[in-house]
């Protein structure tokens, strides 16, 4: 049987008469797509579309729920009381439900955005709004964390099911965390080196980190960027390089 | 048998740090809760405790859908598109959706809010759009409708369930439309007059005009007012004196 | 003496994360900067780039004052209060006077934006509220309006300066009224034919309709646009020409 | 010479159709209003409706500045980009001097609101942008500042005229500082001993604590809260006591 693995991609995000990304194009390339709830990014119009293109692929939909921070386009940290996160979280997550049944399809997990997804990862009082929020609207509704991150056990052991996250383009540290951004060596901007790291991730569960030891990574899916041309065609050539090592692209929960 | 009406308002319409209306009281009188969607009133945390509310109360809920105009309150004309209108309908439906299921009960029926329900009353474009948008959602979902409006018909026409609404503190003219609010007369604030109006209504499908005379309204709902103390005592006078003629106050569609 | 023109454009409308427009080729094109205030677009840390840009190269700031509406740009018609309206526009050219000053340069005047720029073009109750708003912070504040329309009287009357605008692109009507956007012809894409009808409006104050005939345009300044690299091309070789033909490109109202 | 003292609140802070606050009491108690400006609170027609109140009243017109966060009043730590929130801070001065030009006042001092408040009362880098935006816009704007703590001597060092603040109803700790609002001693309720402390303060330039010893507190302003009546009546009985006792209430900064 062949190896199979989830490419998921942040979607939906235009706002109003401002684009960003090329929905289309990432939509013949990801198998899941993190499409944005109104809260950081997306107007209902845009995001109707965005399902609707999303049915029409085949690809899944994950609720991509955000800070109220449109502003900011949800990468600023925030400080919501429990009763707004948990709130704001479960909102977000059933005005996805909503459109993406008027578009044809369903939301088949969640992933936290933005400084929200890096708050949460660490895990703490705001994971577990973000954990019982979920566990409000769908205790069946998989969580997508970042692999290696305390969120992975403490949401699993809240009773949510997580699915673990590797990033295509984001160097690794030997101790298995992302290198901050902060770093110049945090992005990797070669096409081959993103397809050689990820076949590795795929075969053997490991990363080659930036001093070229292996980490163990276990991860579900992999998360790949669209906001500029070079982002996709390096998500592009990641696909075809799977596909032409007999990788299955295949959503890890199907629409 | 013994007659019923039901009996709805406008709840869940604060935001923030900021208090609108007395929801406790209101769920007290009423058998229907018209909950904000965020677009015009209502913040998540701040709906989700008036949902968890009408469920511990069974007062059924329904989506008080407003245009995107938290500043105007939804007060104020619009001209949004037919892809955004539909949009900012399904999305808001869905959110109230999401947050009625957090809470432990489900939303029965959609009713427009403010301008909204004005401009649609007459039917037309953006009429057929909030039709179009509910039945995207979910087709038996049903629509609140003014008595006697033009929407009325077309929404059927298109398939839609409507629930026909009185309002119980307005003036009627001898056409059976209401007395505009620039005029004087158009609300009535004695609540001895509001409770005999409404008897007649759910007695005789009709309702005394300002002129004395009598004009058929068909209304499987009444609309009563919660924003101040005053209405709210109306409400509650309204409520004990069909429940003294032996009408039984129940939602129209339970939860 | 060589004659002189105006060229003004609409800048600083990105939002955030969102990018709109090339703020950077138009101010070496225009003498006069169109900029968001908040309402409609534009956040305050990028329109205070904008400015501090458009101080450098000597560029005329105007405040491009909108509906509140950033989800539909202002692009939709609505219908604020008077009381509503006059305090939006007081409040966003005031922002803008702060922010220009801390960018070294002041607000030398006002445009409406999109909806509001057509719905007062006709003049009327919300013309006057735009009117009072501009007076009520600054009379001698001009305003620029459309050429031949009723606002151009309405507002000198009310005792404001009026600056009447022509649309470089926009094709004009026997009766001197723009062809609606509607209509196919309404606009011109053939950079030449554009050049060709603006020396036309600067040396004679008239401009050549679709169907070949002359009308008379009044007007000081002539709006170009640049929200892609087409309209940016065109916006340049206007300039281009114009220059060539001896036009001097100069601010009406210089900073 | 009568000793003098400047009593200051925050007005303006409804919101549309939302009410906070009895704006018109408190103008007739306090000397100086520190009124929204939009972000976390307050409307345009409200706001101005508040500046021409407080200019009927000689009341001297304070800038609160504040987060981008009307869902949750400002009050929630953020985490803005130093350009964001000089940006966000000139906007909103500027907006409010538009308004108070408008309304025949200006505006003459600043206060942060809320979290900004909390958040650069410590000094650090969101304390060096508010100065900073306070600095791009009017450098002979006074600050006002929490008396004691850091912010008042690194504004000061920055070049900024600081006003140290009071506050009427809280507890100091032995240390200066205020007594955390999570402690249940942290706010004082009896009208009589918030006068007697203020006399205190303005007299003796010190503050009884908790435990009955005497803290210095070099203050010249003291802010006095009117979101409920029952506040509405302590400030009122402390602008009586002060003035029984021969103190005079002004502005730091007159109109």
């Amino acid at each position: 049987m062949s190896p199979t693995i989830d490419l998921n991609s942040d979607l939906g995000e235009s706002f109003g008469a401002w684009r960003m990304g090329d929905d289309e194009a990432m939509l013949g390339i990801v198998s899941s797509a993190n499409v944005a709830c109104g809260f950081h990014a997306g107007d209902p119009a845009g995001i109707l579309r965005t399902l609707r293109a999303a049915a029409g692929r085949h690809v899944s939909v994950g609720a991509h729920v955000g800070y109220r921070d449109l502003a900011g386009f949800g990468r600023r940290a925030m400080d919501p009381s429990s009763e707004e996160l948990v709130g704001d979280v479960i909102y977000q997550i059933g005005a996805l439900q909503g459109m993406a049944r008027a578009a044809g399809t369903r939301v088949t997990y969640v992933k936290p955005h933005g400084a929200l997804y890096n708050t949460i990862a660490q895990g703490g009082r705001q994971a577990a709004d973000v954990v019982a929020a979920i566990r409000a609207v769908d205790p069946a509704l998989p969580l997508v964390a970042l692999a290696g991150s305390p969120l992975v056990g403490e949401a699993r052991a809240a009773g949510l099911q997580v699915v673990a996250e590797a990033f295509a383009d984001r160097a690794y540290a030997p101790d298995g965390q992302l290198v901050p951004r902060s770093r110049p060596s945090a992005v990797i901007h070669d096409a081959d080196a993103v397809a050689r790291r990820m076949l590795m991730l795929v075969h053997e569960g490991a990363v080659e980190t930036a001093d070229g030891t292996r980490v163990p990574v276990d991860a579900q899916t992999i998360c790949v960027h669209g906001d500029n041309p070079a982002a996709v065609a390096i998500a592009a050539a990641l696909r075809s390089a799977l596909e032409a090592e007999g990788v299955a692209i295949r959503p890890f929960a199907p629409a």
